[in-house]
Order: structure tokens, then C-alpha cells, then sequence
């Protein structure tokens, strides 16, 4: 360009990290650079670590393969799932930045209705940033956005709102189905842009997806664990609904806000649904049981961090839905290894130690502690 | 036209009244006349009962002045409001049918992103004949309309929903709000048009805005009073919020559903903020501890229908809100009178008669048992 415009800085580039769990080439990315670029990735490889992933040129990136993920946690890679997009959760444990945005690598850019590419990470970003609303409902959804606010009856102490945790995007073209829904309507699309943020009300659960999600690592990091799924485990394509029941749960009591709806991106293509069936459907009978104990969850009020409510769950798990299948039993354990490796790598000197060097590399390449910097 | 189209039957034609509370000619119904013509429609006349309203031509309708609500009511007439469009309420309760539709007249036929007339009557009734799911949250809002469904992770045992008692609808142009948002914000203009229906959780209240409203009169009409508003009250536009918080923890404890989002009508015109505000600043300040009331609101189980619910409530309302100013008091004893005034008018003789009238009248006009028709 002749006069080439001056960058406008993007927001929270060193503050954010973006985390893939992936079994390909990153080809995806080329079509997300203009948005991506700018931020730091976290690549976890999931199954065979010898094969090499090729990441389009220009990313700044770490990648962890199986080998690296062993060494990283020693014993406490006991936690963390093999094949399966669980694996993700080992990037937020190593990430040192406040925000983080996962998405898969079958996710492509969408278009709003305009025909205007959507910066996914912008509208998350957007989100993370302004307050949540889950102790009154307001019609007219996120009251922040522009041209929207709180509308009559809307009781004014609660306009405050309190701070979000956890924004939640959705996916036009395939829409996330279980296996059932997906044998029965083959050919469904979602097509619906539907234009809203909304927070997800105090006492009431969601199913959270993993493809399209962001949250902010220091509210709610370690709530945000995907279970034990895939390989050698008795369930798959659960792990994000693991994460999404208890993050949701931990953010109610200590009063954190869970946002869904925009942005959306592309979904390109529908997994198997054979082969989903046969991940799914011991979950979709146990989560008959699962959730009532989830809407049923009190955390006591000596509760006072996510690490604290995480371990407490942990032990309501093993005492509640152990009696259902002793994989509860194994999956408490777990939880308990996860907050473990968690405080591991997330000690206030590690943590101090990250922001010296973010602070001394100004850059766009962020500090790593751990793994593999290509 | 060469080849008249046969019209197709409009939805609930013999099952549904439009309610309309005003104090002016009717000329708004020129332009719904496509969409409300083949209804019912009960006109309540507010203020001045010697004042001539005009109604435009070609409707069917019963039209209620001051003088008229006096007759039918007698001394149970003191739970009506007068001067405030509260006093819909009593086209609620003189109602044989089992919908009602209710619409300011102020509001106008309002167009879709494609530049279409937005049925907003038909939206409704599609709102009231699915279920609600107020027990999960589904992230592709809606789950019963085309092209949606359940997402993953939604448990299979809350699939079947529940009946929807409401359907609160939106507003495109002047958005509903309180008297400080229009100070602020004199120009704002809601010109987002969010192509969803969603269920409002169960345990979550909601601003319930009277301007475009429908619901099922079987399931929670004796809910829908209105309260004491306007002439010799207090306070003012509260009427459709005091509704909708009774109402919601109705819906929550006897199992039913309330929906919001779709559909849109064109508000035309913002009330006067000034009047506005000295309506509004005792409720201002009173649904402050209003709110945290319904919110901890209990309804022990024997209370099985929506009658027993609403005399229980207006005795907690008695109890917990009169301390805060003896207006609650007297709000707690119409809200008794109002149910012996729905029994009085809806008692099942009452109910038979009519519908033996509906079914040996089988044309476009619903019996009507009291009061005038034009």
C-alpha cells in the first residue's frame, strides 16, 4: 500500500494466549492471521509425538507434544488426557497470561450477516472485559453493548454487574450435536445469526463447548479442567461439559459472570457420529445423574478460591457419583492432581518470575517456562 | 384479485384475545389489521368513561369503560387501577378464552431484517404451543425452532420441556426504559434485531414489559394482576414488573415456562421522562428490597395451583414488604380480591357456559358475558 495505516495495537496482545489441542497441520491458521497473528499460541500436540506438526510461517508459538507434557508434570501427567481434545487444558496450565482463547483447528472465520469477516477474539475479548449480569435477567441481553443498557424494572444495585469469567462462542454452518441428534438430522446447519451476548443466569447450567471459548485464567483458570476423556477412559467428547458444569457451579458461588452467544465462527466439517456415539454414550446416560448433582452442588463459604471450591468438588464427586461408575472415583483423584499441577506451575514466584520477563521482552514473543519454543 | 387464495385459518382464532388498554381512538389497528382482524379483541378504556373511542372498522370487539368495570365488579372493583395501564389486567379477567394477547397502542407493526411485517401475534402463539426449558440452558437458544435443537451435553430426560405459560416480546425503535435511562440516554434507539426466543432459567427474575405480552390464561391468568397503579396510588409503571415477578415464581414452582426475545413491534414514541420519573422513584427505590424478596420467595408444595400460590404470596407480600411502606399492605389485600374477583368470573358453571356459547357461535364473535358490545 501506498500509505500503509498504522497498526492500531491490538488489545490485550500481552496479556492473552490462544491454545490449540491438535493431531494436524495448522493450515486453519492461514485464514485466521490477520486476527491471530498479533497473540502468542500454545499448540498442544495430542497423539503420536513423533510426527511433526507444521504451523503456518509467522506465528509465535510454543508446542508441546506427549513428550513434553510428560516432562512438564512428571507423575501429575496422570491428569491429563491422551487423544482426546481434553489435552487442551495442559495449555492453560502452562500459559502465564491473565486471558486465554481455545478454539479447534476444524473452526474457520464466519461472517455476520453484513458479509464482514467476525474477529472472534475481539468479540471474546470484548466480552472478558465488560462485567456480567447473572442475578437478574435483562430483555434486551448484554446491557454494555452499544445501543443496549439496563431496561426498566432492571434494579439498579445490580447494574454493576460482576466480573466475567468465562465467554462462551457459538458456531454457524455444524451445529455442536451429540451423536443421537446428529444420526437423526444429518443435514441440520445452523444458519442463524443470532445477534446477542447474554449472560447465563446465577442457578442455572449450561452445555459449554469447547471449540470457541475464552476466559480469563486468573477468575476461573483452575476450574477449567477437561477430565479424564479419551484414551483408556470410559468416555470422550464430555470434557469440555466437565469443565463447562464445574467452572459454572464455581463462578456462581464466588460470584463470577459466564457470558454465551457471540462470536461466532465457522464450523467446517461434522465429526463421525458413529464414532461419537461410541464416545458418548456412557455420558449420556451418567450426565442424567451428573447434572442434578451439579444443580444440587453446595460449596461451603470457607470456599473463598476457585482452587478451594475445585478441591471441595472433587470430594463431593467421589462421594456422590462414585456410587455411579468407579471411573467418578478415578476422575476425583484427578481433579485433585490437576489443582496440584496447577499450583505447581502457577506459584507466586513462577508467576513473578513470568511477569519479569514479559516485562523485560516487550515483544510479541511471550515467556516460556516449560516446553518446546519453535 | 383474479384467483382469491383461500385463507388459511389464523392460529387460535376461536382461543385467543388481543387486549388493549387505552384512552384514545384505536387508529394503531390500521395497521395490524392483516394479523389482528380474524380476532377478538377486548378494549379497556381507561380515564374518562363519557369519552367517545373510536375503533376502526371491520373488528370484532367488547369494549370496557370506567362505568362498565364498576358494573361487572362491584365492590371488588378496587383491585382495578385506574388512570394506568394496569387496568388491562380486567380484560384478563373477563376473558372466556384460553390465550390472551395484550398490546399497547402505542406500538406498531414492526419489519425483520429482510424488510418483512413481523407477525407478532403469530410469533406468540408459536412461543405458547412449544415448551420452555427453563431447567438447562440450550446455547442455540431456542431448541424447538426450525433448523435448532438440543446441543450437546443437554440431558435427554429435559428434552420434552415444559408447557409455556409466557411469551414476553420485544420492542424495535423506542426501547422500555425507566425514566433515568431516558434522561441519560434521550436519543438511544434499539435498532438490534436478535433473531432468538430463549426460555428464562427457572430461578431467575426478569423485567416483564406489559407492551407486547402473551400468555396462557389457563395456565397463570390468575397471575396476571397488575397491581395498584396510577389514580390514588403511589407509584406508577410498575404494574407489568409487579406481574411479571409473581408471575415468574409462579411458573418456577408449579413447573412452567416463560420465553422472551421474538417478537419485535415498532414502539413509536418515548413517554415523557419527567412524568415518568415522579411515577417511578418510589419504585425506584422499592424494588431494591422487592427484588431480593421474590428472589427468596417460597411456595411450600401444597400450594398446587396458581390461585393457592397467589393468595400464599400476597400474604408473604403482607408479611415481608409492609414493613418497607403500608402501600404493600394494601397491594396484598387487592391481590385477594383480585383472585376472589378471577373466582367470581371464572367460575366453572361460568366456564361451561361460555364454552358452550363458543362452540354455538361458531363465527368470529366470542361470546361475551358481560359488559358492552359494539
Amino acid at each position: 500500500m501506498a500509505h500503509p495505516v498504522a497498526p492500531v495495537s491490538p488489545p490485550l496482545k500481552d496479556d492473552l494466549d490462544i491454545v490449540i489441542p491438535t493431531i494436524r497441520n495448522l493450515d486453519f491458521l492461514a485464514m485466521w492471521r490477520p486476527f491471530f497473528e498479533p497473540y502468542h499460541l500454545i499448540i498442544v500436540q495430542d497423539g503420536d509425538p513423533t510426527k511433526t506438526i507444521r504451523v503456518p510461517e509467522g506465528f509465535d508459538y510454543e508446542l508441546y507434544n506427549r513428550n513434553d507434557v510428560n516432562r512438564v508434570l512428571g507423575p501429575r501427567v496422570s491428569c491429563i488426557s491422551f487423544k482426546d481434545s481434553a489435552c487442551r487444558c495442559f495449555g492453560f496450565l502452562v500459559s502465564k497470561k491473565k486471558y486465554i482463547f481455545t478454539i479447534d483447528d476444524d473452526c474457520f472465520v464466519a461472517k455476520d450477516p453484513s458479509g464482514k469477516e467476525i474477529n472472534a477474539l475481539a468479540q471474546h475479548i470484548q466480552n472478558l472485559l465488560t462485567p456480567s449480569t447473572p442475578l437478574f435477567f435483562n430483555t434486551l441481553y448484554d446491557p454494555y453493548r452499544d445501543g443496549a443498557d439496563f431496561v426498566r424494572g432492571y434494579p439498579f444495585s445490580l447494574r454493576e454487574g460482576v466480573p466475567t469469567a468465562i465467554s462462551h462462542g457459538l458456531w454457524l454452518n455444524i451445529p455442536d450435536y451429540d451423536a443421537p441428534t446428529q444420526l437423526v438430522k444429518p443435514r441440520e446447519r445452523n444458519s442463524r445469526y443470532v445477534d446477542a451476548v447474554m449472560t447465563i443466569p446465577k442457578g442455572s447450567l449450561f452445555p459449554m463447548c469447547g471449540m470457541n471459548l475464552a476466559f480469563d485464567r486468573e477468575l476461573i483458570g483452575p476450574a477449567m479442567y477437561f477430565g479424564l476423556m479419551g484414551d483408556g477412559q470410559p468416555i470422550g467428547r464430555y470434557d469440555d461439559m466437565w469443565a463447562g458444569w464445574c467452572a459454572k457451579v464455581i463462578c456462581d458461588h464466588l460470584s463470577l459472570g459466564v457470558k454465551t452467544g457471540l462470536p461466532y465462527i465457522w464450523h467446517s466439517k461434522a465429526s463421525n457420529p458413529f464414532v461419537n456415539l461410541k464416545k458418548e454414550y456412557k455420558g449420556i446416560y451418567w450426565q442424567e445423574e451428573i447434572i442434578p448433582f451439579f444443580q444440587s452442588v453446595l460449596l461451603p463459604k470457607e470456599c473463598t478460591t476457585v482452587q478451594k471450591c475445585y478441591i471441595e468438588l472433587s470430594r463431593q464427586v467421589k462421594e456422590k457419583l462414585g456410587p455411579l461408575d468407579p471411573y467418578f472415583q478415578k476422575l476425583g483423584d484427578a481433579m485433585v492432581t490437576w489443582i496440584e499441577a496447577w499450583d505447581q506451575l502457577n506459584s507466586p514466584a513462577q508467576q513473578a518470575a513470568a511477569n519479569k520477563k514479559n516485562e523485560s521482552t516487550p515483544s510479541t514473543k511471550s515467556s516460556i517456562l516449560f516446553g518446546v519454543t519453535y
